[in-house]
């Protein structure tokens, strides 16, 4: 059975000043049929708008029924990261190149906003990975991914040393830029760019793509998405580690990473008749 | 709960004529155990192995409770589609390097495999395909593949043209030497020599990867299990499908090639401790 | 200096009946600019062309100026092959897509090879491979390639095992799908496929491309274009090669194919203003 | 005519403290062989040895005859750089793993050092490039590289845009996590871990490998030694030069970064029977 919509929220990108006449456009539509509409805080102070109440990322609660996401996807990476514990649908309208996770071009928003309301919408779970990072036994970072988990070199020229584990059992010690740890959404992300496989959303998989690997026969492999994957620091190189290639903690040697499968999956709406070949063979310039 | 083992069937590979103190070696071994032995009839013909009741591959029946296979990866195959229907578990012992299928080595055979009689063992479900050839409506041939289904070129210099649809849905046509459609297990073997993704063997999943793609961006995809594939050959270059590099047809422009997952899985036995990962060290050359 | 362009003759890609209007055309142009035009004989019977001089493709001597190719890269190729020896320039004029040899396109037919006659051109000197067959110490098969020579399997879906030296030091054994020893030029065509690198046109090197190979380490090596490359076939299985994916000739087991640099390089014609970075941008969807 | 040595300078990697015994053994076996040998100061004081004259790394002069390097791959790239101007031959001797520039072994050193003196070996000119950074129409920045020069972003997970001309042609522009200028000597390090290809040493070629491309059909190119590469920093993320790895120069959107071959090569020696092929096989696994 179809969800109901009756209270949604507005999130935009921050930075595209330009998204202005898209918000309103959206929010005076949604207001026509009846919706609440809540824009969030920062989206309505840098489009100035004022007429719709507002509500902060971060307290938007399970009450909502739908977000739906203005920018590319990037910002929606940031906003299903926040969201993922109050499990509210997230739907994606995109102002330029029509992005994996905002597949709804600026040119058809209303029309197609309009029938997704009506219950011409696919529901997909995307599974979402959670990292933590332990030093001397002490947790001293949690966070969430939807595309990836990536453990990379610093500024320096100098290759990383990482051993990695998966559901306990060693797999390999390799050297290399870093590895990536991608969700399937992640997979036409930067893992793809390291020589990743592609895999359907729909996968219970999770992949580790090396960066540069020092040994040639060091391919990717794809795992259950239910494994638990550690990585430990072997080295005193300096590296990083970042979600969804936004949020960013410094590593030290002996620093282990463990990765696993987010408890909850992220409910990702798309319109009636998306089709994710169609979206590949786009983006991959495929014939 | 673990499986009584009771009546075991042991089949070597035929062309290894040295086979046969290994079998005969097994055979006692699993007498003085108390089982039910019975040979597979070329592989009691070829070792000349007179002194056991035999049983041809295609009439071993759901009564037998293991099938030991003695050889390599290859011999382990074709069991597997023979017996698919039976539902009866595998295990497989190797002369040379141990493989992906076989892993249990000659030396330790003894030992090892009186243990798994015991129950020092884990049961994997290996998922299969069922490919199915359609030639103007008519079902021309049908087989089933534990590695991989592969359409290529015949021995002429030309690519091929295929079109590629899963589950209903276009996917693309591509040029190129041809297609390979590879289960989890079948990724460790020709798909890997084509650029494709090791997929762990627990995955729900198939993965396509093109052989020697014209189109640079064309990169392998991986598909959950339930999809159904289907490629037809649009020009009329000769070209072929293989069924785990054994079987094979003739395919003519405008066949069609429908790949689905089997609906049986295979039970294949590991010893108690086996690893994925260190089959995947050795093999891959890792470290 | 820049030569002086009298004696022309014309060669079309044979299966093309509609070339007929575009042969005819150039023909006439090159009539009114008091040059002598010849047809190559099997162009003008395609074509059904009866107004001017015919001559065979083999029979064409050096005495000939300049040859222009109305085709795809493919009749490029058999041109080049055959007229090798009499270094005559080639020029190339392609009615579809642009190829990489045949760079002018249709619409600027005309315009352009008016410019080229009167000395707007790059003349640039292609080195092409010659290979030679060896069964049981006696020359079987002798011949040129300006793309690639290729070792490959049959139709059967076995790996064929190949042993590579280079300048008489062994290079090593591999298991594969087979070889490619392309030239800088044969970079962009099927090598390119099979993970090969691009190798601009001017340099003085060859590279060997395995396709398909057992060992993930296998890797494409590029060396100087004086080395002498010699491939054994070890192993029984029915093997081929061929020559710019048109010559082809069955191998054996124990067959020697020697490959190295042909003495002489071949001379092609390019439009004043042609860069091998536009082709390479266009051709791969760069950007 | 195989060069007369007289004047040796041996150079040690510093932070290897066992490498004392190593150096003397062979300072005292030169001096038995009259030859007159001086150590690098650094290399003295690290090991403590006090009876031989000392010479800095940078003021070693032309009158030297031949440097022996005593160390890894990094070590003979550091002396190579400081010492090209001068075109003094180096010889490396490893102590662990033999590398692809000192590739004589420690076992084997005194023989082999022996026999190089009386003239049993190699000479090879490796091309080497020439960095130059600008900034606002000045230069900033010039070094030397025998392996790569290397633009790459920072610890950011932002990926940069670079846009790349050769001998003044457009290219194209690229986002990527960076962009590798390889000699042949390179193509065996960090560019073969990037997918770079395997350039023989005796190629008067560059190549230029992307980092993790954004563009899947974004592939490595290969050009000739005498192109002038110029890659342009377009957008204001954060990025780095490096020159083999080792001396490093942050980098600010506009600057301009033209590499070229350096006008003199590196004169290196190899014992007689050196095999680059044997290399390849050993650091790759081949086989």
């Amino acid at each position: 059975m179809k969800k109901q919509f009756k209270h949604i929220v507005l999130v935009g990108k921050y930075q595209d000043k330009q998204l202005r006449d898209q918000v309103v456009c959206l929010a005076d539509f949604l207001r026509t049929k009846h919706m609440h509409v809540t824009l969030e805080t920062n989206t309505a102070l840098c489009a100035e708008i004022t007429d719709y109440p507002i509500v902060e990322l971060s307290e938007i609660t399970s009450q909502v029924d739908l977000v739906i996401v203005l920018g590319g996807d990037g910002t929606m990476l940031g906003v299903a990261r926040t969201l993922l514990e109050q499990q509210i649908p997230l739907l994606g309208v995109n102002r330029g190149r029509i992005g994996f996770l905002t597949d709804i071009s600026a040119e058809d928003m209303l029309e197609v906003v309009g029938s997704v309301l009506k219950g011409a919408y696919l529901l997909e779970q995307r599974l979402m990975l959670q990292a933590n990072v332990t030093r001397q036994s002490a947790s001293i970072f949690t966070g969430l991914a939807l595309n990836d988990v990536v453990i990379s070199k610093g500024e320096a020229a100098r290759l990383i040393d990482l051993e990695v584990t998966i559901n306990g059992q060693f797999v390999h010690r390799q050297r290399s830029d870093g590895l990536i740890i991608a969700t399937p959404t992640g997979t036409t992300a930067y893992a793809l760019s390291a020589g990743g496989p592609i895999l359907h959303p729909t996968l219970e998989a999770i992949t580790l793509v090396p960066i540069c690997p020092h040994t040639l026969s060091n391919r990717p492999i794809t795992i259950h998405s239910t494994s638990e994957v550690c990585v430990a620091l072997v080295d005193k190189e300096k590296s990083h580690i970042h979600l969804d290639g936004q949020s960013n903690v410094e590593l030290q040697q002996g620093d282990h990473i463990a990765i696993k499968r987010a408890e909850k999956t992220l409910p990702l709406l798309h319109p009636t008749g998306h089709c994710h070949f169609d979206m590949l063979r786009k983006k991959l310039n495929w014939g």
